[in-house]
């Protein structure tokens, strides 16, 4: 059973292979009246493909083609598809590499799963990272959305492998990191982040970091109590991106070391609002918001592909053989990684709300598009990379 | 949009509240003919309910009765419905709290959501511990399946508070923590776990926990590749748990201190079987299991219900209160919680088995019966605490 | 894959055999707010069992219990559970025959798919026409929420066998067949057809008839545009009744024989509002609601249980064997088919209604609750038939 | 919530409107190895578009592009996005129709749903039948692994407007008509059936059709007992096809006229297997298929746009109005529905299958492919229309 799609009622699914013509969405569940430009697109894009030598020097011009359900500048109802093509493809040292499987990779899995004869060697195929610009797409009509709920969503690096930073991070933090070539969180770190990352590029290696995320403007309430909790769909959407292995929720493991009565919040009143003290559970209770900042992080692992040399296994004869992964790659996956968490943030945050009846899953009114447009060219003013037009 | 059904295959829909007459669980998609008795049910609600002072005292002497699905011993292919009577429910206390909410409980955000008219104030009504009972319910017949596959679980307690055990859990240390009254995963954390859980209930406090898990036997190939991925269903499974905030896949947040050269697999062969040398991450790969064991924890909070005293706001008068906790509670959750934990990991695993085709949906065959019977028998002669048969 | 749940967001899922303990549904995606008394289900089950001699003599005394999701009589947004025990339930009958299948009935395709050895051959079990006094029950709440948006849906009996009633059947002339034993949807027609049924139950026979639905008060736009077409889902609702072969929507198959100019219809202004003015198509185009009342009627077979002997086949020897279907039976379904027909099409719209935003799924209003507690009381004004209250 | 897809294992996704860049769908859940072509594509697209003058001439050269889930000429298992582009699309006369509905479509109903200004009246947009590309493409595919189960779909035009053939259609008649530009079900048909569309088509009139399907090859116990019965299933999907009023299983509405040992079925032993001799009811019983032929058939109304002048109203004046539709219509709409039809069928049994483990969602073995490819191969030699290669 295929599990390929994202989101009940904000419905995402996504299409395409890393070396395949092209990768692409298609998105259900937008109500009529959204404004959507493929500029809006483009914008967001941007973030995942930074530019910097920080990254895979893959050039990955993505530039986004609506093909359906936009008409006049503004969705119809019908499911949008948006695509973008594979440019810039080199298939070549896939080939070499094709009966040595990459250690770290989704190689033996998914030729465990589906068969040599049908694995699609080239670029990781369907398990690319790659996959994930679709995921970006469907994040910023997402994103676009939430702003009639006044909802932001913030990611930023938090740690960078062994440099870590203990000051609270706050949803302005998080939010101006998008202007920052690392995504630190912090603008003094930016420099040692990109110190660090010199660093492993010159040595060959990787290094892994970890992604915390601010959301605010949260609306009360918003969460299915059982098995649909909001914590449990947004793990769930955080962990499905290729590289992250962990997922924590406010002070997260930190809690298993305490006692209640130090991590017990207490409930204050604030202008005539009741609000939590310390949210030391990422606004979150029972799956549901609380309407406090909704925060967590997550951990990127290192990227697997490095130019270090690695023991792996001939598929032909069962021998040891040793495979340099070359191709092109991030020494640190966490830091597109940032954007595509974002989006999958904002899939689960709009499709819960859809689920509560917050944004219309139907049609949109003339006054909610005021709201939406005044707020995401707010939230675009506030990091102009000038990328996204010609 | 309820999100009251966890699976697509092997479904399970939960009922019921803590002060309501039952709580139950109707079971789509089991196939045909598998021996299911209520002594196999209440065997593994053992459990969940230790029965030591450890726990919480409201007696709890689950009894399940299966109402349908179920023909001379077996099942017929109709959906399971198990039910277990509430009984030993005392109301009173929650009255007296009605209008000052727990903090750390899901009072207010049920009461945002839908409304304090509504709002079933006894007990946490629906989001209450006491749904669990219906997972567990699930996971004993989620777990008769695997045997098919060979696949076992075992959870255990890792971290108690500011215990932390730092030696390698093993597979067989967790199996035997089913037969400790702490989930200890060693014989010898058995009793210090007992005299934090003794300091701590004296101080009417409670404590925070890490459960590990350790699933052996799992077969190649197993998660679809992009959302639905093993890593994303797992994750959300565990953090669908009430009190569940953090969630670890292999090494988990201790990869991203890591250069990608030290945490790089190897590929070895054993027995002519391509194996990976150190299973840094857990088990999973590109979402699909690679055949090592899967292993992963989870962070449970400290329970929120304490003895001392905590402030809250009084609905009516917008004003401060205090409350102190009565009811009855465990000083951990985490202990209780485990069978909880394995419990979804044996519906997770079962579901996506029969996504792939590796357990049949429809109907089992004599031989797989047999398969099914002994692993079951075995698996249950490892901790006979004879409390299922009366 | 299961497909014992209906609805997407007002979900229905039921459990339950023939001659088990009880039958039961789970009905997930009722707002808070809504009362719901068993009284309300009872009123409705009546339907069901209109208790004269022209339905089984099986004494279905079904009372509803209510044991999750309700407190202080109104829904709390958690999932409603409701049962019906099973009594007067005698198997004898059914151990004769469990080596000669009766031919018109499910159960050689519930051997062939779950095996010889796990079917419960129990008065059809899971087959059994039983299953759908948990449908009745969901469809009573799906009524009472429908109230919400006026809408009202009435059955009746359009044909009995070989009688035919030519003339247009109105929303009223269904409606009012609430008060007839036969459902028949003209009062004239009710004593013809008491003659007709019993002549069929002299003769130890039985007959086929035709149900006709109208639903007034429709909200326009309802319904999704491609896969999910309000004339999809309707289809797809009747059809899974036991005993339905046949579903026309409008004029059905009477179009197949016409030329498009002699059935398009026109559009004109009434009220200020553009109708439709002949409602060729029941109601609905392109899958969307019109506002129109939807118009459709569907086959039942005559039910396949009849005294007189029928020819089937012995397991145990492949050699041919006669059957008398002793048991209890309806000389025709369709009369008690009728509430079912409705309840169908009560969660079908509902659910509809909630997919498009007209119905919130999360909590009512103070004013919803007086607009449903008003229709409601008009509705069940409408046939006082005093089974309802002790 | 969008209802834009269909199928649970094998699940079809379509996007793209009639005067857009493209149409298209993603397939998920095709099992990797299967050997997939656009020249399997196109073959089947061809009985969409048989080119005579009784369809719409507009030149609809459709050549399908696979651009996601094939490697290597076989599936990955990864989801297949296969596009036909629109070309030979003309807007204008719709823009000189925006503020005139048609009565007979969904222009009204879309308008009402997601509001005028968001509404697409290019030819219809999203509601338009070219939306039925995306189905036949997915049914090439579905018809493909059918194959494995030796499972073919034949349908056919048993009735078109007032001709009707009343002589029984057997699997073959309707598997001959693929050859026949009507797509009658007999031979001696096909000139009958030309002229009255000639004259239909002089007329600048429509006519209506019943379309009978036959399939062979069923397998036993195909279906899901309670809501997703197989016939349940079959009845949505066919009731999705824009223009379908009405399905009839089996005997259908004819039943209602009969006495129960009118059409009783009997139990008959055949080459050592039970069979039903009837057939009453279309090969399925309980929902679930018995192994015999399933039989069904389906209305399909008048083409709505006729030239003819008909009364609408003017949307900014609300007076009365007449359009005649110009655009490119087919006399029929149920000639070209047959491809359609047979299209949903084989989707719908395949998810069916894959649904109970009779055909592999993973991977196939190189037997299953062997198997496929020889099935795939007489079935095509069946009419070999010579459009599908260049």
């Amino acid at each position: 059973m295929p599990g390929n799609s994202f989101g009940k009622i904000f419905r995402v699914t996504t299409f395409g292979e890393s070396h395949g013509p092209l990768v692409g969405v298609v998105i259900d569940g937008v109500p009529a009246g959204l404004p959507i430009s493929e500029d809006d697109i483009n914008y967001e894009l941007f973030f995942r493909r930074p530019g910097g030598f920080f990254v895979s020097p893959r050039r990955e011009l993505d530039k986004a083609r609506i093909v359906s359900g936009v008409f006049n500048g503004k969705s119809t109802g019908a499911p949008i598809t948006i695509i973008v093509e594979n440019v810039d493809v080199d298939s070549r040292y896939y080939e070499s590499i094709k009966y040595t499987p990459r250690p770290g990779h989704a190689d033996l899995p998914y030729i465990f799963r589906y068969g040599f004869d049908n694995w699609d060697y080239r670029g990781g195929g369907r398990a690319s990272g790659r996959e994930t610009v679709a995921r970006v797409i469907a994040g910023a009509i997402a994103k676009k959305l939430l702003m009639l709920l006044n909802t932001q969503i913030a990611g930023c690096i938090e740690s960078l492998g062994w440099i870590r930073i203990d000051r609270e991070i706050t949803f302005l933090d998080a939010l101006k990191s998008r202007c920052r070539k690392t995504r630190a969180c912090r603008e003094d770190y930016d420099s040692i982040f990109q110190n660090v990352l010199e660093t492993i590029i010159n040595e060959g290696d990787s290094i892994g970091a970890i992604v915390r995320v601010v959301v605010d403007g949260v609306p009360k309430g918003l969460g299915e109590p059982v098995f649909d909790k909001l914590k449990a769909d947004l793990a769930k959407a955080i962990m499905s991106i290729p590289g992250v292995i962990g997922f924590e929720l406010g002070i997260g493991f930190e809690a298993t070391r305490k006692r209640g009565s130090e991590v017990s919040d207490e409930l204050v009143v604030i202008n005539n609002e009741i609000r939590w003290k310390h949210n030391f559970y990422g606004g979150i209770l029972g799956g549901i918001s609380t309407g406090e900042q909704i925060v967590f992080k997550c951990a990127f692992k290192p990227t697997s592909s490095i130019r270090k040399p690695i023991k792996t296994i001939d598929l032909r004869t069962l021998e040891e053989a040793m495979i340099t992964v070359e191709g092109r790659h991030d020494p640190c996956i966490g830091i597109r990684g940032v954007a595509v968490v974002e989006a999958m943030t904002a899939i689960t945050l709009v499709d819960h709300a859809m689920r509560s009846g917050l944004i219309p899953s139907t049609k949109l009114s003339q006054k909610d598009v005021e709201i939406i447009e005044n707020g995401w060219k707010r939230y675009r003013s506030l990091c102009q990379h000038g990328e996204e037009s010609p």
